[in-house]
């Protein structure tokens, strides 16, 4: 297995905001290209995330393999790679090898961890409420909220998507309007979620690539959030809060 | 009672600088403009702010009414608001509405609190000696004056103005001398004030609109610091330490 | 004694780069320039300092000085002076006067220390293996090998200079071709360093005018790192960590 790539900083990213939710993570690479999916300790939050082989400049790989690894590590790694990152396996030994070629050459190896993970299915809901927007507004909308309480509503109510929260009497609500989306596929629905997973999700706005947000929305149902890219899917599914009001 | 101002960020950074000296404050809105008129907890610091209606784009009252508000909520909100900023009372509630009008609509509520404070007396001090520079020489000389010991002696001597302060046996001592003052009403004069409060003080600086500071000193009186801009008046008294030497 | 100089810049950064080493200090004060000779408390890290007096505008020196001060105070000092510097001693008294020069006036005293320090002596090693490159590529290597456990391995191997670390499985190495470097004396040579001191070391690398590192290395020998300007020189040898593999 050998794949190459110049483009770091998007993987690297990826990678940041999923580590905010998980520690150990098993990539899986596939002739179609690499994947990681995972659920956090608390088994609220679920990531998806999908890299096409087209992503890469170099994609060589003789038959299918799954990789654990240590998540941090591999983030420390991948920010200090500049011009091309080359990760490989080392034969016959459980280490990931990530190269940085440049004038100055670094090599990182990184053992293989025993993955603990069973299989993790996607929840096969089906949202009636969809909304798509910039990620930018998403991640403003979630600064906003998290200013007051712990956990935020998010609902569609006529032509509007809504963040809410309360702390005490303190009350904060966020309205963006339809004309503001994307796009809006409009059925009342309302969730109530953690605001400290929401935060970290929301992060991915800062990939440049992932600059659409879409989110799907039912009443006390999961939130699917989903941002894509043209070689890259990064989907989150949120546990509802019930017990919130 | 309804007032609107796109000038959210001069608001926001002196209810920043007041945040530091009290949590609580009970803004006055009255015909002629908004106050707050508030002591820290120790009794060392009394701060007086005034903003006149001609700051807001729509100020509209149909009475006077005093709105205490625990002030960190309030500062962090601001924050938030972009564009436009609305300050409304709800009606027949103890709450403050903040409504941010831009794409994105905003609405805050904060609940009132009950007042506690009992009304608070401008010392009514003459002052012989005042000196007006601009507020950056002020910040700046007070960041010099922190690097060593815990209290400042402020000091007017012969054509200059003096920050001074003792640690140990390390010394610093700042000299402005009257030609890089604004406007210099001598008269000798000497006290001494503790750092911690002077440098929240400063912090006043980073308004861009008020960027003279107007000291007025005497011999173990109060220090007297005024920042002006047009429709603003942000005004402290700081007790002195007597008994430093 | 009286020194003078507007170039403050460096020699704020220098101090600060050894104050990370140890905390008080004796400055030489002699016909040909100023001088620091200074071991950390763990005799790990030998820093030597000197700067000719041709970097100063003014060097009026009765007799030669030793001023031993606290190294925190006089870099807290240092950072607060503007446009010029004036550093002298208070006549029949153990007080070294720093001055700011410019529209604000600015007088710090700071006292001397009795100085606890014997003399140092500069390692006599002789090397025969010297590698001199940008600084910034030796900070970046430093970094590097710094997300990977707490001692670097330095070797030379060839017609290159490596930098590695291990933790638990974990593996980093960095790999600097002889063509990436300015100059390359070879014989192979391996020692270990404590990364914590060689990342304290590699901050040199921010200082503009001290823009070359010149490694010297051996079998298990200290390093000897010098980063060299037209009047400044700053040598450091570094104990190697004979127990490391």
């Amino acid at each position: 297995m050998q794949l190459k790539s110049t483009q770091i900083e998007q993987l690297t990213k990826v990678f940041e905001t999923i580590v905010n939710l998980v520690d150990e993570v098993t990539l899986k690479v596939e002739p179609e290209g690499i994947s990681i999916r995972a659920m956090d300790p608390a088994h609220v939050a679920l990531v998806d995330f999908e890299m096409k082989k087209e992503a890469f400049d170099e994609y060589k790989l003789e038959e299918p393999v799954e990789l654990t690894v240590d998540l941090k590590t591999v983030v420390n790694v991948l920010k200090r790679v500049e011009q091309e990152l080359v990760i490989k396996l080392k034969e016959g030994e459980n280490v990931l090898v990530i190269l940085s070629e440049g004038a100055v050459k670094k090599r990182f190896n990184i053992p293989l961890i025993e993955s603990a993970e069973e299989s993790l299915k996607i929840p096969g809901i089906e949202f009636e409420t969809v909304v798509e927007l910039d990620s930018s507004l998403f991640k403003n909308a979630i600064a906003d909220t998290s200013i007051i309480g712990d956990y935020a509503t998010v609902k569609v109510e006529g032509d509007a998507l809504f963040f809410s929260s309360k702390s005490d009497e303190n009350v904060v609500e966020i309205r963006i309007d339809k004309e503001n989306c994307i796009s809006f596929k409009k059925n009342d629905a309302k969730s109530h979620f953690s605001l400290e997973y929401l935060k970290d999700m929301a992060k991915v706005a800062d990939i440049k690539t992932l600059n659409k947000a879409k989110l799907s929305l039912g009443n006390d149902l999961p939130l699917r959030l989903e941002f894509e890219g043209d070689y890259t899917r990064l989907l989150f599914f949120l546990a509802p809060r019930v017990e919130a009001d």
